[in-house]
Parts: structure tokens; sequence; C-alpha cells
């Protein structure tokens, strides 16, 4: 199977992405969902803004206050035994096993736009930025199905309650209204169907099960895009050297005559992360019909390989012309690229 | 507030109840719902079999194999350095941080009558015995709202997979529907509210954040009893003494002039359980209108504070006439309690 990395890889960088906050850097443009609109490609990128640190020795946190509608600054010394400031996304307390106390960068949504599919304008704006209580540490990784003229985008809100999954919907990329938290904490990469199988909706999603040590993707149905149950277990870890540490779904699954086409995301223990294949029966999408035994697609060039977490891909949108699909991935949790994969070769992997 | 416990309690013990497998030893007879059928009081009795261990240093798991239809006996030797034993309830990887890899027991759901609510007896067989692969370690602590003449019973399914709600529906208490699992792991503690409120169903859940380290409450909405969505955090833990560690739904929520009154539980961060109650807007069960500070219940007699795991009061289902709540509790993890409270003496412990 041979992939097209775009040669103007990587896309977007942060180096392109002016920060919105004042005293901050832009460490992170990446993770985007994928969109096409009035003849455009949309990417929604997640910004991740780190609060600017002059001073050895102090981490900082950035919280957005509901209040005061602006970000609260929280210092720690690194010589505070209390946390653990090891990994250098997160702040932890030493006493808590697992889990984390503070995030170090706030990440919100931002609107890429192109003609061509390669070279995008990068909105001045937010689009999507934190609005109530479930989003204090930030939205990230937005994912967008399209259902006729509506575009359902589905983001991870993170705060101190924890990590749930919310949706709004746009008919322009302009405004919003916002449809709710549509799974319960801890959840992540949500995929949802881009039409009804039997009269109902489909998504796919990643809960955590703590007490089995569990990140595996299960599937849901609904019947408003709001409310979701009928939840089934459909791709676990496995023993393997490319998905020990967790799945979760990537592109919103792709319609093809053999079955629903789901690019997936498997990551190692040590956050190796690497782009898999599953095939799902076309009228009952909890049935696996075929998987990729390796993964389709591994960290290869540098701008995968290295960055703020190096040694990740991970699609998060495609776009779609007859065989052909073009793949918006986020690379090292640091920028955007992009490839074609042609279909029926992806297939001719599956067992 | 005056709590009159039954002078009959324990109302049933382990010893009460025969196994149903060979070579096991009931362990735990406990943490019922509650169910009013053709003028009986019906307590849907998690029933918790151990297999007998007569050899030193062996602890086994019993796994239930949905293929045979049968248990498997997994046998652990305590000199295992690989595993942890010193909960009895688990048998934990000494590799990972948190969680377990199998339990010392498998539950079920048994049916105990009584005509007068004081004196049980206890059907021969199982009710709702494990029958999907969601359910190989066991069905814990069921919950049943009484929807016109159907009742909806929700319990915890736990398997390798994780622990996720299941529902089912009867209304017989002899045959059940299987609607499926309703809430993603790791979830326990679903409160199915006994009306549509505003053209929705409501339910308490307690999701796990392991990432921000919560066992908090919160509250959902559903068309149709099998889907949920629209997440709100409702009741968190605190820093106080009795519920520092986690707290969960515990009473179906019942209906006063003043709000919906909720009596959940509260542990801390050792499992010494007690319960508490909250008032809840009747038109917007997600507003919070008043809540006790201190628990309006905590582990007093020996029964409640002696057993498999002591120090544990855990209500789990109720039923109301007038002014007068009869509750029935789990006690120590191990039995079946009752007592009487007036609910106006619990709406006016609330703030």
């Amino acid at each position: 199977m041979k992939i097209y990395r775009f040669k103007e890889n990587p896309l977007i960088t942060p180096l392109d992405v002016p920060p919105l906050h004042k005293n901050h850097e832009v460490i992170g443009a990446f993770n985007a969902g994928v969109a096409e609109y009035k003849g455009e490609t949309i990417l929604l990128l997640r910004v991740a803004e780190r609060p600017l640190s002059n001073v050895e020795n102090i981490v900082k946190a950035p919280v957005y206050n509901i209040k005061s509608q602006s970000l609260d600054i929280i210092e720690f010394s690194t010589l505070d035994t209390e946390y653990d400031f090891k990994d250098p996304r997160t702040i932890k307390k030493r006493s808590d096993l697992i889990g984390f106390e503070y995030l170090t960068s706030l990440s919100y949504i931002r609107i890429a736009r192109s003609k061509d599919g390669h070279n995008f304008e990068i909105d001045d704006e937010a689009f999507i930025y934190p609005f109530n209580e479930y989003q204090t540490f930030g939205i990230e990784d937005a994912r967008c199905t399209q259902i006729g003229d509506e575009y359902y985008i589905n983001f991870t809100s993170v705060s101190p309650k924890g990590i749930v999954d919310s949706l709004v919907v746009t008919k322009d990329f302009e405004s919003i209204d916002y449809l709710g938290n549509i799974f319960a904490p801890d959840n992540k990469d949500i995929l949802i169907f881009p039409e009804k199988i039997n009269d109902k909706y489909y998504a796919l999603h990643r809960p955590e099960s703590s007490n089995l040590n569990k990140r595996d993707v299960w599937i849901a149905t609904s019947p408003d895009l709001i409310s979701w149950g009928n939840h089934k277990h459909l791709i676990k870890t496995s023993e393997g050297d490319w998905d020990n540490g967790r799945v979760g779904g990537g592109l919103v699954p792709i319609k093809t005559d053999k079955g629903w086409l789901e690019i997936y995301h498997g990551a190692t223990k040590d956050n190796r992360y690497c782009m898999g294949a599953i095939l799902l029966d076309l009228e009952d999408p909890s049935k696996v019909i075929a998987k990729s035994d390796k993964p389709i697609m591994v960290p290869e060039e540098s701008y995968e390989k290295e960055g703020f977490f190096g040694e990740v891909v991970f699609g998060c949108g495609g776009i779609v012309k007859g065989d052909e699909l073009t793949m918006y991935y986020g690379v090292a949790d640091t920028s955007m690229a992009g490839c074609r994969i042609k279909i029926s070769e992806i297939l001719e992997q599956l067992d």
C-alpha cells in the first residue's frame, strides 16, 4: 500500500499561528477535524497555547475562568515536592497514582481554510473557545461529520470534572449551536457516522475503564445524535507492538461497497501512535468484517518523529473522491500534515 | 432526624441463601434494588458466591464462560509475585497502578419476597444471571424503577472489558427483556427517575474520571431509557470526612412537593459508606435546590460496622407511603437491613 505524503508537509506548524493570548506561545496546531465547505477544505485545528515563562523553575497552568471570561495563570515551582512535572503536558500530584491535576497549555479550535487542500490560511480568531464549566482546561481534537447541510462537530472538553465529549452543530463555520455533552467522562475519540443506519445514528467512542486497565474502542447508537446507548465493545488493544497501550477512532467512517472503513489510531504504552484500519458491516457496524493486523501508517518522516511529543501520526479527518482518500493528520502532537491513499489499497490490506 | 432500624435486622444474611454453584459459599446477600409487586415487597438481592478453597495459599477466581454456560475457576498461588491479593475482593497485577484483573467472587441477582416487608423468602433460582460477554465477572447492585406497569432494572455488568451499566425490563419478575448496555465503562450507581420530566427521562450516574481522579454523580437525559446524553455534573465529593472518596446515587429519586429527593451514598477514601440527601428541582433535576452537609445515616449497628467489608450502609431502594420511607440497604457488603425514616424530617435537614 502506498501513502503519498504531501511534499509541502508539514502543512501547518505552530509558527504559522499567532497566539490569541498575551504572553503565550503556540506550541501545537494539530489533530484537526476536516470538512469540505463551499469548495474549500476546512481544518478544525486544535491550537494549544502555553503561557511564556522566563523564570527558571516555574511551570504555569492556564485555566479558563468562566466568570471573568479570561485565563487564570496558576504558577508552580518545580521544587514543590507535592507535584510531578515530568510529563511536559501535565502537572500531577505525586500522591495520585495516575491522572493529572492541571494541563500546561490550553487548547481551543481554530479554522484553517484552503482552496487547493495544500495551502492553508488561518483565521484570526478562535472558532470554538471554552464556553462552559466542562472546558476550563480547554477543548481538544475536534471531529466533524457532515449530515445533509449540517456539520456536527464533536470535541474533547477537559476540566477538573473529567474528560467529556461535547457536540456543536454549524451550517456556516461561523456560528455554532451547542448540543451538550454527549459522552460521560472519561471518553475521547468520538466519531459519528455520516448517515443513519437502519434508522439509528452510530458513533465510535473510546471510554476508559481504569478498573480493568482498558482503552478500547466501543460503538453506540442514538436516535438524535445527543443521547447514546446500546454500547458494544468493538476494537481492543492487542499484545502487538503498535497498539498495546490504547486504540481510538480516527477518521469519520467511510462508506465503501464492502463495508464501513474506519481508519483508527493505535498507540504503544510508550505513546508511539500509528494508524490501523478496520471494516465494519454496512447494515450493522457493531460487526467487524475485517481488520489490518499491522498498522497501515507509521511515523517515518522527521516531522512525524520529532516534535512536542514525537513518534505520532494521528488522523482525525479526510476527504474522499472516488477511490482516493486525502487524509489530514496530526504529527508529533505539534503540526498538521496531509497524504493521499487509495481506499482500494487499504481494503486489500484487511484480512 | 430519627431512623427506625428494623428490630429484625439484618433481614437477610448470606446464611439464609443456599449457593447455586457446587463447591461455592455465599459471602454476600446485599445491595438489593427494591420493588412493590402484587402487594409484596421484592428485593433484587445481589448474591455473591465464592469458590470454596481448602488449600492454603490458593485464591480462586470464578469467571462465567459464555460458550460452556458454566463457571471456569481460575487458581492463583498467593506466592505468585506477579499478583497482589491484599484486597479480599480482587486479584490485582502488581504492575498495574490501579484497578483489578479478576474478582474473587461472582455476583448475580436473586429475588427475596415478603408480604410484611420484614420477613423474606428467597427464590431457589437466580433472577438475572450473567448472559453475555459484558457479565463474565458478574452482575452487581440492581436498581429498579417502576414506570407504569413495567419495572426497569439496571445493574452493573463486570467483565475484562470494563464496568458498564445494563438495562432489562420485566412485568412479572419472572422473565426479563434485555435492552442493552446503557452507560459506557466505567460507570456505576445509575438511578432512573420514575417519570418523564418535560418529555425527557432522567438518570443519575457515577462515571469515573481516572484522569482527574473524580468519582462524582452526573445527571443525563434520554428520549427512550436506552440512549443517554446531555451529561451534567451534579454532586461532587467534598473535602469532608464522610464523602471525600466517592459519591453515588442510592435510591430511585423520590418526588416530593419541594423537589426530587435523592438519598445517595458518600464514601471516604478508606471505604466507609454513609448516606446523604440532596433535593433537585422538580422541573429540571440538573438544578440542586438543597443538600445535607452531614450524612443523614452512618454505620452504627454491629451488622453495619462488621462484615466482609465493614463500615458500610448502602441504600439501593425504598418504598414510600405518604411521609414514610421504608429504606432497604446493604450493610457491610454482606447482608440486607431495613429502616423507616420520615421524608419530612429528611427535608428539614437540607440547607
